[in-house]
């Protein structure tokens, strides 16, 4: 903690950097990709105009925000990790410092739970839903009982919520619009493709809440993957941050449509827009997992179409941040 | 993704190394310090013997492995982040390659929910409990009716577990034998203690689920640390990953408890013991925050006094990981 924080509700340095994020108002653009590893950001930063960031800045809580811009337009890239819990310090961190309309699109690997979408696919979520460790069902002091019953179950099945429609279809056009070549060395020599309108799931755990069997843990999970494909028909890939991202954007936009009826001015005038872009690592039909080839190809393709997709979608500029390091540098 | 790796199930490479966490068997001694973030890990390092770790390894994802000798005693030190997801990983990875006994601590900072501890404590949890949000209480599906009736609350308050007597009574025996010299400089003038046998609450969120107050989300929290007070009396620290770490050591010792049940060898013959030392860095009733040079008082006590106690528990021979690098370094 290298500076005096102030403000135990919503800690800000004396600049007005946030306490885990740690980045201040001009820092971060109105259009963002959140990925979880610093090394994709600064792969995907490669292809920003020059090559390279115009503000980089990694907090000592491992949040890296790279900002600069693509094709003129202004985007942050911030990499935050892994969970539910980091999204929530990313939302609402760079919510608190960024003015207007918020653009935010995950970037990230996934399992498939669909034989059809093997390694080398890309897909774009129309819809997303959580699944919880539900800790009470594993308490000592819950009973044989309320676990037959189903009145407890071990894991928490959420609604799901949609991802912002436009952003959806942007991100799918700049997909196919640029398909990686076809190559006999990578996924067994099939095309690479791009799916939109998919169904996805973000569990807590990598393990316990997606179905993982670890026989060194209680999880009650051997039929999990079983109930999931169950009660959410056609649910096609797992990960661990987008319900969360398309949740606090639904938590933002609910606080200004409230105020509005309220006849208060809100706190922000603009809304948050979320999408996501998900690269299958794993086939958990199969146990089949990504090489580090394919990898690579997967994430210079994903990102670059986020990078342009972002790029297209029209903010008008009364709902843009006013000033920042995006022409401050220059 | 430097490494090929295989089983969707588990993924491991070849050498038998974690896919997040990212260490193989050797590389991770019995008795653990879990901390959030790499320059506190790197702090406390700096008391092993010799100065230095005998093994240090960064991964790609951010977790941060140091592990030495403490008074000759192996002790790894894990910076994992924050928040449930990140203790999942690290404590499911780590099982995996660690064979017999684990005792792991949690050292962190909180928020104080007494008025009676004030930034200059150091508190050790008897117990903790989880609050977790209720993604679906928020979703426009949800009626007003469903809300109102209390069917559908806004937040999940968890049974609390409680963390192992014996790793409570050596932290706190630890930290009241080496408490720093009273300072007017520091915390008023007051002199640092350390308090025992508190309740923790362990939030999914620094923000919503902690009872913070932002205009810029809906969050239904307004009365939410009254509800924890009152269904919980006595909490006195809210932090984000105690109650998970106490979750699944009981998950990890129910396995083997029922694999003996049903006649069967467990996967790991030890078990796992937990316990916590935090730090107190706000204090929610006068919304105080701590001073840079309080927190690294507390830091160098509290870290100092986490090794000395985890290298005065035994652990008996046959329970310990039998080669690593602090057998093979020399």
């Amino acid at each position: 903690m290298k500076d005096v924080l102030s403000n135990a509700n919503f800690p800000q340095d004396a600049q007005g950097r946030t306490y885990h994020v740690a980045t201040k108002a001009g820092q971060v653009a109105n259009r963002i990709i959140t990925v979880g590893d610093q090394v994709r950001a600064h792969r995907i930063a490669k292809a920003f105009d020059g090559g390279k960031p115009l503000f980089e800045f990694n907090s000592q809580r491992n949040f890296l925000t790279l900002t600069g811009t693509f094709r003129g337009v202004p985007i942050s890239i911030v990499a935050i990790g892994m969970g539910f819990s980091v999204v929530d310090f990313f939302v609402r961190e760079c919510r608190a410092v960024v003015e207007g309309d918020m653009i935010i699109v995950r970037l990230g690997s996934c399992g498939s739970m669909q034989p059809e979408l093997g390694i080398g696919s890309v897909v774009v979520p129309k819809a997303s839903f959580g699944i919880s460790r539900n800790y009470d069902y594993f308490h000592h002091d819950t009973t044989s009982d309320e676990r037959r019953s189903g009145a407890l179950e071990p894991y928490l099945i959420t609604k799901p919520l949609d991802a912002d429609h436009e952003v959806h279809d942007a991100l799918l056009a700049a997909l196919e619009a640029d398909k990686p070549q076809k190559n006999a060395e990578l996924f067994g020599g099939e095309q690479a493709k791009a799916v939109g309108n998919t169904v996805n799931a973000s569990a807590d755990s990598f393990y316990g809440s997606q179905g993982r069997i670890d026989p060194s843990f209680v999880d009650a999970n051997a039929n999990l993957m079983d109930v999931i494909k169950e009660r959410r028909p056609g649910v096609a890939t797992l990960e661990m941050e987008t319900f969360l991202l398309n949740h606090l954007a639904a938590a933002a936009n609910d606080a200004v449509d409230l105020a509005k009826q309220n006849g208060q001015e809100p706190v922000h005038k603009g809304k948050i827009r979320t999408g996501a872009v998900q690269m299958i690592f794993a086939n958990r039909n199969t146990s089949a997992f990504i090489s580090p080839e394919e990898c690579e190809t997967l994430e210079h393709w994903a990102g670059k179409s986020v990078l342009t997709a972002l790029a297209n979608i029209d903010i008008p500029a009364e709902k843009l941040h006013p000033q920042g390091v995006w022409n401050t540098a220059a």
